[in-house]
């Protein structure tokens, strides 16, 4: 998007932006439809009705977004330029106010056994109780080397994210989790030599965790992954005049909405309360973040028929969101996880655009129907220009 | 386009790109039809048939084109690194020399009431014959400062152009026009510090308007806008190896073709006069462009019947372009500007490239059939490449 075009003079329009999360899907085998082919939406298809449609490429043909680059493609930053580790959006997520400079990884409490291979990598899944118990233990009795500051927080059942702040530390390190089970744990190690002495501490740490947590039945061990250094974001408001608040229940997804400068006011507990928390804070900002998880986890799961039942509960809430009657409703996903398939793919998410500036083309929301829409298959970095667009928040460019 | 497959060594085919300003629509409330598909078109119609179709975005998605953007981008050049200001394209459109360095601004001939505000943007819209007599008389008058070539010159009704010349100007200045009935003119700033002595030269000259205008009852003030700064283009003939013409009836979209090289041997009085002043010139160039203003200036009004009938009225002109047996003709818009809008919008552009080496899809010309055409939805600065390819006028890339 050419720079300076927008504007927040004309009718100050609001744009909400649903994410279902790894939405995209492959065709049932037996049935030759996708999970949203599959789902009985009608509430989503009545939206598309009046809706231009289309397909993103939330990275770039072939390239499967991680969730980190997918959100940050559908809110129009460069997911390549502005790629940003797990561990920032881990310590974003739970609120943690990160400076320049910090260093952060996610942190899986697990379970290795006396082979010294990992043979849990959740460690049992403990409850939000235990997790916390645990991380507050390891907290209260690391020694951090001089001059560096140690955080570690839980983030909910067997997550957690570890935090250094110092002078010179570099956010390049490898990764200690395997992966995998029956894998030892791997060494930390610098990936660039400015981050030469930020791989010993952490070492040291992992070290000192493994001790603490030597009394520990079932979650003895750190798996640490995701290592990056945070450097701030242009924000929505600096960008595009927004003020943007985020409702999701996951940490992650509030982190990548906290950097780009979105408000968080609550934490959802389930898809109904997230409808119900975007009504309550509505009225007060000019673009809001709904994320919706479960389509993505029963992707994972490969549970096909799960996925559609998480579409289904989605449609179902989706008139409790066109009651407020924003003036752009978009409805997408950061990225494609087919059942069929179980992980993150590269496949084009389908995408609508409701407002009445809308070229509609059919009445159902899917894969076939967005294909033949309007927008054609676009780069997801574009939606943000389409999203200000609709809501008549961009100037025209040029004379 | 990678450099240098342009070639001029086959058959030296020949291209028409017919430019229907504005001609993307939305669809009717009442009918579901877009202007295109709801007009008559039977030429237009026969055309597709043979016809690859499809969708453009001239600048990126969700990014509404001004017409200097939406045409360059037609044209093959970046239309957000060659962008260029009102001014010079205004200029280039009267049929003035610019040099590299000149500044242009255009000028609107207004109404200021004694409280000093703006009643008329027009001044009534004089006569081209009222509105030459009053800028020649402020031509005439001027005292330029020292140093420094003041052209004034007048375009079209209550539309003229301010030309400054000399050593040391700077382009980068904000608008007198304050775009709307109600307010005070505003001071011309400079937007960079190498345009500051530029913006004491232009409010110093817009003192002096105001004076010998002193005595016009209607036409008292001048308001002024898009500043730029003229640099040189490389041309269709450097870029394309085409010999280029533009048959245009609005100074702008002469200029805009001025601006890459295209010779104009005359201006035609309406659309009739567009296709055989193109008839007259046909078989001395490589390239021709043809511009048809009336779909974009009903859209602009709001006149969803009228923009139909400007489409009816170019589709029964088309014979008289296929009659020339062009090898490629190309008919397309530059923006789409929906009679429900009321204004250019972002939303993608129909376009038909026929040639022998087309892959029809359809027998209608319209949004419908052109999003489910052989194009796909694409970047209009590809067009040039699929119209010298159509013309087989671009090598092979790489061995």
């Amino acid at each position: 998007m050419p720079d300076s075009l927008a504007t927040t003079a004309p009718g100050a329009e609001t744009i909400v932006l649903v994410v279902m999360d790894g939405v995209g899907g492959l065709p049932h085998p037996d049935t030759g439809s996708t999970e949203l082919e599959s789902a009985s939406t009608p509430n989503l298809d009545a939206l598309a009705a009046g809706s231009s449609l289309g397909m993103l490429d939330p990275v770039g043909p072939g390239i499967t977004p991680g969730s980190g680059p997918g959100h940050l493609s559908l809110f129009g930053y460069d997911p390549v330029e502005s790629l940003v580790g797990r561990g920032v959006l881990s310590a974003l997520g739970v609120g943690f106010e990160l400076e320049r400079g910090d260093v952060a990884a996610r942190v899986n409490l697990a379970t290795v056994g006396l082979d010294g291979v990992v043979s849990d990598r959740r460690a049992g899944r403990p409850s939000d109780a235990e997790g916390r118990r645990i991380i507050e233990a390891v907290q209260s009795a690391l020694r951090p080397p001089d001059g560096v500051e140690v955080t570690v927080l839980h983030e909910k059942e067997h997550r957690a994210v570890l935090i250094l702040r110092g002078d010179g530390l570099g956010g390049e390190l490898s990764d200690g989790d395997p992966q995998r089970t029956g894998l030892a744990p791997l060494p930390v190690t610098a990936l660039d030599a400015g981050s030469a002495a930020t791989a010993e501490i952490v070492q040291d740490l992992l070290v000192q965790v493994t001790d603490i947590l030597s009394g520990e039945p079932v979650a003895n061990q750190f798996l640490v992954r995701g290592f990056a250094q945070y450097t701030s974001y242009p924000s929505f408001e600096d960008r595009y005049g927004l003020k943007a608040i985020a409702v999701a229940k996951y940490p992650m997804y509030r982190g990548v909405a906290r950097l780009v400068g979105m408000s968080v006011e609550g934490v959802p507990e389930d898809a109904a309360e997230t409808v119900s928390m975007l009504g309550a804070s509505y009225g007060r900002y000019d673009f809001y973040f709904v994320h919706f998880k479960d389509t993505d986890t029963r992707g994972h799961d490969g549970d096909f028929q799960g996925k559609v039942a998480a579409i289904e509960e989605i449609d179902g809430l989706i008139p409790g969101i066109t009651c407020l009657d924003p003036d752009v409703l978009i409805v997408t996903g950061d990225h494609s996880t087919p059942a069929t398939y179980g992980e993150h793919t590269w496949h084009s998410v389908p995408v609508l655009i409701h407002s009445r500036w809308a070229r509609p083309t059919g009445d159902a929301f899917g894969e076939s129907a967005c294909r033949g829409g309007d927008l054609g298959t676009f780069d997801g970095t574009g939606l943000m220009a389409l999203a200000l667009a609709h809501a008549r928040r961009l100037q025209k460019y040029g004379a």
